[in-house]
């Protein structure tokens, strides 16, 4: 406690500098940083333990601004307290290659912990990472090393709050009692479209505390530095609750237009920007300046984060030999390798092997793998026995008192919050020990699509389980058979969407979903048996694509996925006796990791000269990509079992066969007939 | 009041038949049905008013089954009220081509108002229709004439509570005051999880109130009728706010394992249906049998319905002569059909024209169409300002004692809530009387995906203005510019995806989305601003694409879109500078509307023998479908000045010339050289 003049300078600096930027960037959110100043420099200065020469410290405070336009804050604060944002760097917010985009970007920026911007994400976020701390601690801590026991702080805004996502989020965190979590909410009444009476004028308080969260107001949020830091305490002594603060500020603090919308969004006029900086004490000809004194009373206190640092580094290493088999482990995950000859425990199989639904071969595959890959941590969307997703001796990750589960369980139930489940999951994934796996429906993987975007977006290692993958699920209908959904997220850079066809497919989509550190991925997977393949391997479906069947003599490839390459190898024997036409059949589990095969590869899979038909039960947009004619879906399912579905559309080996030889017609004139990935020029990738 | 055997019988009836359906089919949900009997009877024979003879009657109460996977429950009330569902329907549950599929679906069968199953979205549904009511009452009712005055009854599970678009709607309903809406929570303790107590501990009533809404409990929902009579009669008393009844239910009422998850997904097995048949006095051996004493105390109330609407009619006869405008203007919106000549107030654009964005030519149409087409509903997700949605005229829709609107207002402030916002609007023009529009960033219409995919499903003639739709958008960065919403969206169903190059192809597709009454549409609308081209037209847009610039001389066609247009068209010109290549280009605003064309149309626009080359800045995906060679983002954007992002990703006339020019050479070997849209066969849709 005791502020005095050297805060009050403190924090108009951020404020001012949150001026400057915008103005030279003739772009971005002044008014949330100036109405956030306080509370920034409060918690920063006063709580939060972070080392700026090493943003990966494990057990540092993690800070998420889930209102993410207010990013000019952030960055600042990562300035002042010398993160590797240089002043120059602050010059170039919103440039192109710059360090500091529009919204915070977890890797573009040192210091920034998770992508967000699109509203509600970051709550979400903060929930992830504050039960990946809960985890993480319960299963690494010892008696004498509290080795993990860092706090999630978070701030949002009234945009965040009326987001469905932070809904989802927050009522998750009340259950699981997270203590570590501590949400500050900027309730400056100001959403885009002016005072927020015009649409938000529910008690968010009480609505919290609905939740189970342990809910205080600081009401001078503008002033009261005292109170916000006696109110952040307070949160930080409630253990066994999330901890929400509502801080009523004004937003754009200082500004003419203060209090209004007109300092959401828009940088300050000139003479606007020069009397705030009159009134602070600033001289109003100068920008981006820093007084040497704030600097310095940042640079005490990081000075103490650096120390904690190497405190804990000490521990660590006493840890190490005291507890060797925990430490290598710890130390391994931090790495985002996995233990060495893990991929042997991935099943295979064998065409004698009895068919079996996809997702019942996922269930296997985390059945087999959970003991050797401890950082993989599973989960759905209340639909456990639906997705599979939950191996026989899964522990839940519940708060103990409530007699079912434990902080150190492996198994997370999300409730029906597919949105929330997914940018959970980008949180867990960001704190560093964990490798996430959330399944629902794959129809409802599109409720989450928000969050599923910024997997793709910040690099995160999350794995989408997503079952019940086409018209195969028969029954249940129009309104959860996916049509569009694969083109969706095939068409989302930086995501693998994997369609295995067999047991060999699933396995080979768990190993690259696994290994590919930096991006996630979505498993499509069938409700319905799948018959095991002659020609699968887990090491030939690794690579996207590969010949299932081969004829050099053929006249047609037929390039499938999923159920439907099971077929096509039936169509081939139709076609020879019917319509006395050689066929090749091409599996192509996941087109991302086809794509980035070598053209030569690319070439022998689908090669020049032989027309070639997709079969896919969905959406045929993408798929001229990789053939000259398209078998799928292009309208909406059927509710029945999933045979007559598959009759109705003609899904059946004489089905795909007309169109084969339709398409061996069609394109019988064309010299030379170039393969589809035959491409006149590369993509920007 | 006063309930005796009869009733019990009847609620018994119900919970039979729903159990005789599911097993029938072997699949669905029994569970709910069983366990929300008594509430459904009491509220179809005590309350709701509805002729099955007529379910289009405008002032029928309506009735949303937000858990439609308990869709038994509905589909046996409304057999046994006679609407048009025959016992052999019944009997057709979940089978190819019945019209009772394993979800309600609107458009399939009668007297059901909204396509439901998607968890969370039927709740959203209700509150637009509850909307529509407040709103058509206000602009329709007259002294003496209370036209319109139905209400929403809705029913929702422990999943639509935990959905985050729920949520949203419901702190919507609450802020809008929408006396008119009672929503029952069936709280039955039960998820597919298993006991609620895993992820949902929350205190939901609590919830509900910190919205704003009016909430009781009725603590045995499976024998106190009279409670739940008396619950919902004060929930019609309160006409002040939303009113949500906590129903404690026992879910499977009857079976042996009732009150757990076992009775929720799977049709009971034989014995099991066998004793609750016994218990409950119906034969065990028998099935599908509704006693006759049930069908005739419904039919007694269905007479009452009949009688209601008969009663109307005579009211509306009555109106139209005394309030004859009014009622043709009803008459016509209920129609579906648009004012005579209405399509004369869309502006025209020509070449001498300034560039403007698209969002503001957007604007323009709305302000210029608003007065004519009376049934127009604007809004936005909170970003009033830049979707530019709102004419300047336009009184907000709100509670009248807010001061800041009135139930006649025609622009609605969504919050922050575009999930939500999608339902509603769903809900508002399955109401049948207003055509909804709103407004969020084209990225963000992701946030909204599960229910665009109902817009589409359920054929509504919904109108999404997703403006800042692409890299274009500039500084806000990657987390805002659409990379893969438009391939989502194209590979939808029955959803028109437009992205107008300038003022006419704007026009035509407000043109196209307002005439077509079963399908909606997206606006894909620019933030920066486009020239007017020299070759558009509203009725050449209206085809979905069209030749921008002819050359028939051309070694390439340039396909493009929005605003990547105009600089095709500077790339012909640089072409022909640099390269000595003539070129034509083509303006493809809706590819779904261009795939409706004739073949030979289609051909005449992108003809055989010419190379062609796609342009749009982003996910390339589906272009193929249109062009030989396609130039797009398959990665994500960059933030800043969106004519340096432009320039950073090649999008310039020399960009394009670059990939023009490898494209001619690549396929100037191929003969005959096939226009993408000369295919072997027609597709399913
Ligand atoms: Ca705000
Ligand atoms: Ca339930």
């Amino acid at each position: 406690m005791g502020y005095d003049k050297s805060d009050e300078l403190a924090i108009n600096t951020i404020r001012v500098l949150a001026i400057d930027a915008t103005i030279k960037s003739n772009s971005g959110h002044p008014g949330a940083p100036m109405g956030m100043a306080p509370v920034a420099h409060v918690l920063w200065k006063k709580f939060m333990t972070f080392n700026p020469k090493n943003p990966d410290w494990l057990n540092r405070d993690r800070f998420v601004l889930s209102n993410g336009h207010a990013c000019m804050l952030q960055y600042t604060m990562l300035h002042l307290y010398k993160y590797a944002i240089s002043m120059d760097d602050m010059k170039t917010f919103r440039q192109v290659d710059s360090i500091l985009p529009g919204h915070p970007e977890a890797h573009d920026t040192p210091g920034i912990e998770v992508t967000t911007g699109p509203l509600g994400q970051g709550f979400a976020n903060a929930v992830g990472l504050a039960i990946a701390q809960a985890h993480t601690g319960a299963v690494f801590n010892k008696p004498g090393f509290e080795l993990v026991n860092n706090h999630t702080y978070m701030f949002f805004g009234d945009g965040c709050a009326m987001e469905g996502i932070a809904s989802e989020a927050a009522s998750t965190a009340g259950h699981l009692k997270l203590g570590n979590l501590i949400a500050i909410y900027d309730d400056n009444h100001i959403s885009i479209d002016g005072d927020t009476k015009c649409a938000f004028t529910e008690d968010v308080s009480k609505r919290f505390e609905a939740y189970g969260w342990h809910v205080q107001h600081v009401e001078d949020g503008d002033h009261d530095l005292e109170g916000i830091e006696k109110a952040i305490q307070k949160a930080k002594d409630v253990t066994d609750k999330p901890s929400m603060i509502k801080l009523t500020t004004t937003i754009g603090f200082g500004s003419k237009l203060q209090g209004t919308g007109g300092v959401h969004g828009n940088p300050l006029k000139k003479d606007d920007a020069a009397q705030v900086k009159e009134k602070f004490g600033f001289d109003p000809e100068k920008s981006f300046v820093v007084p040497q004194e704030v600097y310095d009373s940042y640079a005490e206190h990081a000075a103490k984060g650096a120390a904690a640092e190497e405190e804990w580094n000490k521990l660590f290493e006493k840890y190490s030999s005291e507890h060797k088999t925990e430490a290598a482990d710890l130390k391994r995950r931090l790495s985002k390798k996995l233990p060495e000859g893990w991929q042997e425990k991935l099943p295979i199989y064998s065409p004698k092997d009895p068919a079996i639904a996809s997702r019942k071969l996922s269930e296997t595959v985390l059945e087999k793998i959970h003991d050797v890959i401890p950082e993989l941590l599973s989960g759905s969307a209340d639909l456990t026995g639906s997705n599979n997703t939950r191996w026989k001796q899964a522990v839940d990750f519940q708060p103990p008192d409530l007699g079912i589960g434990e902080w150190s369980g492996r198994y997370l139930r999300y409730g029906v919050r597919e949105h929330s489940m997914a940018g959970i999951m980008n949180g867990i994934s960001a704190y560093g020990t964990l490798i996430p796996a959330g399944g629902t429906f794959l129809n409802f993987v599109s409720y989450a699509a928000g969050a599923v975007r910024l997997s793709s977006l910040s690099h995160q290692r999350v794995i989408y389980v997503a079952t019940h993958d086409s018209i195969g699920l028969g029954e249940d209908g129009p309104t959860h058979q996916p049509i569009e959904t694969l083109a969706h997220f095939r068409a989302l850079p930086n995501m693998m969407v994997w369609r295995p066809a067999d047991g060999n497919e699933c396995s080979a989509a768990y190993y690259v979903a696994l290994t590919s550190t930096g991006t996630p991925s979505i498993l499509a997977l069938t409700r319905q048996n799948l018959p095991q393949l002659e020609g699968s391997t887990i090491e030939k479906a690794s690579k996207g694509g590969y010949v299932a069947l081969e004829d050099k003599e053929a006249k047609i490839t037929l390039v499938s996925t999923g159920s439907e390459v099971s077929i096509c190898l039936e169509a081939v024997k139709y076609l020879a006796e019917h319509h006395q036409l050689k066929a090749r059949v091409v599996s192509m589990p996941c087109t991302e990791v086809f794509d980035a095969q070598s053209k030569e590869y690319k070439l022998s899979v689908i090669p020049d000269g032989i027309a070639s038909l997709s079969v896919e039960v969905m959406s045929t947009l993408g798929w001229e990509k990789y053939s000259h004619e398209q078998f799928g879906l292009n309208r909406f399912g059927a509710s029945g079992p999933y045979l007559e579905v598959y009759k109705k559309f003609e899904f059946t080996p004489e089905g795909i066969s007309k169109r084969a030889k339709a398409t061996v017609e069609f394109w019988a004139d064309v010299k030379p007939l170039r393969s589809p990935v035959n491409r006149a020029f590369q993509q920007l990738i």
